[in-house]
């Protein structure tokens, strides 16, 4: 039973989040319902632009890889916090419009971006298109003309560093969707034909080498290999790029093993590469962007079960099934990720059995966790997994057609639904009576 | 590239599903779209009701398993061509009985089924409840006399045949949230505690042994393991069953190397089994229950993308970018599944390359098909993927907030739209603005 340090537990034993009871935020909400902290969100957000003002003298911007959990509030909260964001598709640009942000502030990203998502990020003014393709420049010269505007662009490449899940190994990123490669002349050939379009603008190089990682080592050696293609593009092509966008990958706490980095240590380092390398090629010093999605809402999120059947099989198995599951949160059966969960209102009980906490779905791998150490789990308890903030209500269906959860904010006490749940009649909102 | 046998292609080269140029198809109605062949299903709706016609004088009903694909129209198709569905949800009862289907000829499942669902199904008179937990009957037990009913209950049991994917074994089963064992006596204790409920009537055992079988093995030896259970329940307790059902668990062809059982030879071969044991013990034959959900709408669909940005990276991979993704068919990033495809306005050219059609999903794992043989496909092109039917409307999400896309329906030259496109409006109508 792995607990957030943000957490606290009340003198009846029930689990606290900003504030407010669980218990009570079921009884309130129902369940399931997602939790997220809107102080443990800030704190994210602020520790990333601290961190750009403290090493890198407040020349680069974090975005909000919103893609982790998109929702109009999020934009919104983002927007108070001073961070731009990043959207990889039409939808979670207009969930952005709608939240009011600012377009100049937002970075637009897709490996295969269609001609009405390319127009209408043109169109609504966002700040920068990360091309991804061969046909994309295209796309953009033919809608600036239309629109009469320069696209201002980063260009996506693969810097040849995999980090992907705790492994650090220097090729294979090759073969990926994402991206121009660098080792083997792709990147260079492709930004010497975007230097040939009078309609776009090259602001820069965008990289991003996997996910949850928890070594600097691959961070660091991905600014390397960018920095030193930024001063071959300089030597060979006479271009100057002011902007370097480094992406995203930061890990976080899942499970008690789980040992992130520490966001100041990630960027200082990072920062001493990038001017290292400046200063030795004589290359302005870039404006930089990260791209934080997992780590500014993941461990902020927590999701609320009931607990229903419980079967006990001797010397088998113990099955402790919730009212959600694979709907609201597919990433076990995705990726066989690890949770780790408390009895929200049992909150002080030691953990005294290990059990698999299942979901209702009708599917066999419909599990949430695997080896839950629990204290004794009865129907009516409230199950609090922890770190459920990022894509979990992004990646949540319909499946068996079950309603997604709502969201709702807590903060100093008081709590507010910024997703309301759906209704069955949501779910068929489409169908042809 | 494999074709199912009801498809064609016209002159032109285009492929044609039930009669209509599915390129037509893409520029009426867009891409990503779902394209479902109604005779198809209606063809394999009937095959399951005349095998039970012709080798089990009709003393049986197939259910259509519609957590495959729940639609409020192929609750329609359903019940015109005289066939039950099972349902597993709230949600899926509601969309059937929108439909307007009989509830007496619904079959009510889930592991953990919530109160409110009970209630809703008890009170719309839903034909058998499948009781999958132990605090289930009392759960029941108290809406029946709230709203003075009796229900008629099957009881879901673990027979020990596990044929899941292509494997044949009798053990492990036990291991699963769903039903009783009978090898450890769980379900013959259950049996006899149901026994004891005033409000419930035991009209049968189900079981079902897992999903995409092409074998006959596992699903004579379920028969043969629940008719001697039926024995040893009738002879221990005086209890004589009246129902079985037999579950679903019919493999499809994806791939040409897929190998499907015959529904006919299966319900032959089964029916046998459960006659012979029947005479042998002097127990009633009993009427019975299958549930085919993919095997009913998996090879009547077809998924039509537009080909975008293609990533050629020599010695290494060729990227095919589609304008849709795991949103639309998680099934590869779930599972590894396996399709294969063609492009629809060039169905008649040589497969000439070896391809992985990946999505514009903001993901690595999104892929569509690893390893597919295509024409050079080009930008523009129209890939059409096969048995998309089931488990890919019903499993989609909202993931990058990309709209789900419409389902239509094929038949006799006329197309229908029976789920309609989502709109960027509609992922965004429970956030609070």
């Amino acid at each position: 039973m792995y607990m957030h340090d943000y957490m606290k537990v009340n003198s009846e034993g029930h689990l606290v989040i900003g504030g407010c009871d669980t218990t009570e935020l079921a009884k309130e909400y129902k369940t399931p319902l997602y939790v997220m902290d809107e102080d443990r969100i800030r704190d994210n957000m602020r520790q990333y632009k601290n961190s750009i003002d403290k090493f890198y003298s407040g020349n680069g911007r974090a975005l909000y890889a919103s893609k982790a959990f998109s929702a109009v509030y999020m934009y919104k909260i983002a927007a108070e916090e001073g961070l731009g964001v990043d959207v990889v598709s039409g939808g979670e640009l207009y969930t952005a419009l709608k939240a009011g942000f600012d377009p100049s502030k937002i970075v637009f990203h897709g490996n295969n971006k269609s001609y009405d998502e390319i127009h209408m990020a043109l169109n609504a003014g966002v700040g920068r298109l990360v091309v991804d393709g061969e046909g994309e420049l295209e796309k953009i010269d033919a809608i600036c003309k239309e629109l009469d505007k320069k696209a201002e662009i980063l260009i996506r490449v693969k810097p040849g560093v995999d980090a992907h899940t705790h492994q650090f190994i220097s090729t294979g990123q090759i073969d990926c969707k994402f991206g121009f490669a660098i080792e083997n002349g792709e990147a260079y050939e492709f930004i010497k034909k975007a230097m040939t379009f009078d309609t776009v603008q090259i602001k820069g190089l965008h990289c991003h080498i996997g996910s949850q990682i928890f070594l600097f080592e691959p961070f660091k050696c991905c600014a390397e290999v960018m920095m030193n293609f930024y001063a071959e593009l300089k030597a060979e092509l006479g271009l100057t790029l002011p902007e370097l966008n480094l992406g995203g990958g930061f890990g976080i706490k899942y499970v008690e093993s789980d040992t992130p980095v520490s966001y100041e240590g990630y960027i200082e380092a990072v920062s001493d590469i990038i001017k290292g390398i400046c200063e030795e090629n004589e290359l302005p010093i870039p404006f930089i962007y990260m791209e934080p999605g997992r780590s500014i809402v993941g461990d902020a999120g927590t999701t609320l079960y009931t607990v229903g059947t419980i079967k006990d099989i001797a010397h088998v198995r113990k099955y402790v099934s919730i009212d959600g599951g694979l709907g609201d949160n597919p990433r076990y059966i995705l990726y066989g990720s690890e949770y780790d969960a408390v009895l929200a209102n049992r909150a002080t009980d030691t953990p005294e059995e290990t059990v698999t906490v299942c979901g209702k779905c009708c599917e066999s791998g419909d599990i949430i966790i695997e080896n839950c150490h629990l204290p004794k789990a009865q129907s009516g308890d409230i199950v609090a997994v922890m770190s459920t903030g990022a894509y979990n209500y992004s990646m949540a269906s319909n499946y068996n057609r079950i309603p997604r959860p709502p969201v709702v904010m807590v903060s100093n006490g008081k709590s507010k639904v910024i997703i309301k749940r759906e209704t069955y009649d949501d779910i068929i909102k489409n169908d042809i009576l």
